[in-house]
């Protein structure tokens, strides 16, 4: 996890990370085949702490977007995870990398997740209205977002205050006599 | 720009780069002297024909709010710049990245310029008041986010309407009273 939140994917060395855990390289590749299945493994691994966050029996409504901002919290708190997802998120995007789907995957899901709890906590009808879709990537791109500003400028950029006023200023747009215009 | 915006700096050959062009590497060092530098100028490069848009000539206050949404707009027409900018920005926050000191100045640079067309659009005095700049580096965060959610599912996210959603969101949280609470 390390290696790769310091270097990136590409950039990772084999020998840096066997090096680091007292394997051969050989010894690293008994385990997990070859470079890319180990980033798999790293992610998967890094999910699995997270999955009653983001599982079925995660919050609901609400509850959930308060969670985000809480997750917001608690990474200013945890910098190597916060690198670990910033850098290779965006590194996915490259030709042929093979965590590519694993981010697709990932997003899907995501905007699945935070689209139900806006529809939950402003009481609206799933219609296909896209206005809360439009919503629901807003709120996960700015926490994406605010991470990389974040990691280079640490004093400048509060990324659970940021998080909080824009589902808020959300939360008001979508049900405005649910949230008040004021407050 | 296409190379970079294909494997991330790290991950780039100087072969293919010089391939690319027509030139041997040597012919390549000869102008640019190092990888590094010629990833610096690539982004200076690409900086000089925005140089209008975020120069002290920039449009202000609201005027330079629509303009960020003009750009979500354009930006899903040029996916090349966009793949070019998520990618380096991120991978800039990685161990002795040769970009990471432009990308800190570029967010400095932005969230002022952000900050500053809040506040005169909402007629908000520069009173040292948080939420603003809580408010700048927000917008800011969206743009950027988005950017990596599109280039992985083009279909599933758009991006200026998903920026216009949360520069009026926040507009109306900032001056309720002058963008008005439903609208």
């Amino acid at each position: 996890m390390d290696t790769f939140a310091a270097r990136g994917y590409n950039n990772a060395s084999l020998a840096e990370i066997a090096e680091r855990v007292g394997l051969t390289q050989a010894g690293v590749l008994h385990y997990f085949r070859s470079k890319a299945l180990l980033l798999t493994s790293v992610l998967e691994l890094r999910d699995q702490s997270d999955i009653q966050q983001l599982g079925p029996d995660r919050p609901q409504g609400l509850a959930f977007l308060r969670h985000l901002v809480d997750t917001a919290i608690r990474n200013a708190e945890r910098e190597g995870i916060v690198r670990l997802y910033a850098v290779l998120s965006a590194e996915s995007v490259t030709d042929d990398h093979p965590a590519q789907d694993y981010f697709r995957d990932r997003y899907d899901g995501l905007r699945g997740f935070v689209a139900d709890a806006l529809r939950e906590a402003c009481g609206l009808p799933d219609d296909g209205s896209e206005k809360v879709g439009h919503a629901a990537n807003a709120v996960i791109a700015v926490m994406d977002g605010l991470q990389v500003q974040w990691l280079l400028a640490p004093g400048a950029v509060d990324m659970a205050a940021s998080t909080d006023l824009v589902v808020n200023a959300l939360l008001r747009t979508l049900a405005p006599d649910r949230f008040g215009a004021d407050g």
